[in-house]
């Protein structure tokens, strides 16, 4: 039997991970938090589980999910939804973005991306024998921004999809009102479809607010986010997706035939957590900006480079503060010889060279953690 | 924008589910029993909740996991298989399925299944781009059977896989190891992959014992089988494969962008139910053979034909004995006439004359419901 699917290979979490076990290091590595999730969510789900609630839920999920989904969505962004026919809840946002691209793409269609993405966008457009067209974030004026020509050049009349990530992993990077029409304005010339990947649509810092593409070109944006990022439960595996009822429907076609359904008890877990707590995740967003500050004022003290990052609990370094521009042979070497791992931003890129250098580094970690990784890090240097 | 991948379409089982709702019926329709899982597993997925093990657990699933599953084979089946290479946990069976089909298949490639089929067999193929062989199970001589002739017949140049299922889903079918030897045999003579669904492996009446296709055919099978039937936990979401170090490999390649990971809780709750409720499931399979045995004795008794069952949770009934062979619109009919949902087999079927007459009915209720169920359909007799 040969080889398959080895373009795929095993994930840029899973490779660091399996080093961080290895090694024992601090793990700044795959972005999950320290902390736990608020309890009313926790004793929800306990409760659910006791009383039995361990069955099947629907494909397109629990309707109470869905309601409190969509009536987040109006009362955050004015975006409403109808919780019957533009709603699914999935497993975890991962697979709403990977059964989305397996329902709109067909072998031979383009989907433009911008560079770095979350590799899972990559790998959807392998399964669905689509074309990556990558558009590069760079960073100029103290931001991350992409040029409106070259996004303008990757589309072509084989253009389907659309992938995008506000707030940004891994550059830290929220999408401006202004940014977004320019892409809803080509989305909408081009007749193409919207997956809006907003896991970290909460936390954001510094005054700036997320603004979700859908108020841009809701007529053709899935709009994708979750409760993992949002209430630290990334282990749950509870996401959704909302958007033109088609779009859902075909998001769902695909995703009954993965995960069927999220798990029952958490989906009702989550409906407490959308309606009761929310000034948990207001603390949440305050405590991880103090822990962003704590880590990269650490290195920057240190004279290690540090970019901005005002989304999302991930910043990046540059590899070049330590000597070397190759940030994969850093993130190599850093679990053993300085006990940290990190994530080689050069992972995301379809154009290796422009994030040769940029090193990933997730600050949803406890503060001992943090100081300790900062630490070990300028140490190492 | 253009309605996309109609042909997925909303499974059976949401349509029945959704009509259940809709008509207050009594559901024999989508597979998932009425009665709670062993109260230990319970207390530890509650448990692992409170102690915060909320987090992503690793994409292959955890390891504790891993090790349980691996030593029920071995225990079992003497089958043994290294819980670091060999064991993938996956989110329900069915993800397990769906991703081993896109891992292994390309578009022109061809997948034989036998009709009926689990639903999602078929999807999955339609989203790899390949194309089905169905070949029929026919009811002879008091048993579902399939003609070894028409078996070999369905094998070409372009077979990739075959995908069965034992204990099978909706005949009740066991397949022999005689079956087995025979199917083994022709997929080695074609260098074919075997994508097995056992879910139902420890639900078998009457004495037969479920021999899992991996003892006829190690070296080319993925064995697929969960906790949701098991244990009685269809909502957890937690499922596994086990097979050559490559094809899982190749399933969690996949399966790492749709789901990510099973929910860890319920993983962790999963080694417990392995390794401490196996007498559970030995009567839960004492109380299935009485209910099946009350199912079917009602409807016999009232001269409805009622096809043998000798594992899984479900039993076919003969349109004909209410007089249409037209299983599909008896089952659109029934619940708003006669208060019950069942689910026509003729939806796992390529070529529908051979499963018009079939209707599927769950026997995996409680007793209560069953005796109800089995009056109003004698009732609308
Ligand atoms: C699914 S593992 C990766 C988690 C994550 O969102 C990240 O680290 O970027
Ligand atoms: C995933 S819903 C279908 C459940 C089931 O296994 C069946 O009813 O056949």
């Amino acid at each position: 039997v040969p080889p398959i699917r080895p373009e795929l290979g095993v994930s840029i979490f899973s490779r660091m991970a399996a080093l961080a076990v290895r090694t024992g290091a601090v793990n700044l590595g795959q972005g999950f938090p320290d902390g736990g999730g608020p309890a009313a969510m926790l004793a929800r789900a306990q409760r659910e589980i006791a009383a039995g609630n361990n069955q099947y839920a629907p494909a397109v999920g629990v309707r109470s999910l869905r309601e409190a989904v969509a009536e987040q969505r109006a009362d955050r962004y004015g975006t409403g939804f109808d919780p019957d026919t533009e709603v699914v809840v999935t497993a975890g946002a991962t697979e709403a973005i990977t059964a989305a691209v397996l329902a709109f793409c067909r072998p031979g269609d383009e989907v433009v991306v911008f560079e770095p993405y979350y590799d899972s966008y990559a790998a959807a457009t392998v399964m669905a024998g689509a074309t990556r067209r990558a558009v590069p974030l760079r960073y100029t004026e103290g931001e991350f921004r992409f040029d409106p020509d070259e996004l303008t050049a990757a589309f072509s009349d084989r253009t389907r999809v659309l992938i995008m990530n506000t707030p940004h992993n891994p550059t830290g990077k929220v999408f401006t009102a202004e940014e977004l029409a320019t892409i809803a304005e080509l989305c909408r010339r081009h007749d193409v479809l919207i997956v809006s990947d907003e896991v970290y649509e909460y936390l954001t810092y510094d005054g700036v607010r997320h603004v979700p593409v859908a108020t841009s070109a809701p007529e053709r944006t899935l709009s994708v986010s979750g409760l993992g990022k949002t209430f630290s439960a990334t282990g749950w595996r509870v996401g959704w997706a909302c958007g033109p009822a088609e779009l859902v429907a075909a998001v769902t076609s695909v995703k009954q035939y993965a995960s069927f359904t999220a798990a029952t008890p958490f989906q009702l877990a989550a409906v407490t957590a959308l309606r009761e707590c929310m000034d948990w995740v207001e603390e949440l967003r305050r405590s991880l900006t103090v822990r962003r500050d704590l880590l990269s004022g650490a290195l920057r003290e240190a004279g290690i480079e540090v970019y901005p990052t005002s989304g999302s609990y991930f910043l990046q370094a540059d590899a070049r503060s330590f000597g070397t521009d190759d940030g994969m042979a850093l993130c190599l070497d850093l679990p053993e010889r300085a006990g940290v791992v990190a994530v080689p931003s050069v992972a995301f890129f379809d154009h290796p060279e422009a994030g040769r250098h940029l090193v990933r580094l997730a600050f949803c970690k406890d503060e001992a953690t943090l100081i300790e990784g900062a630490k070990r890090l300028v140490g190492y240097r």
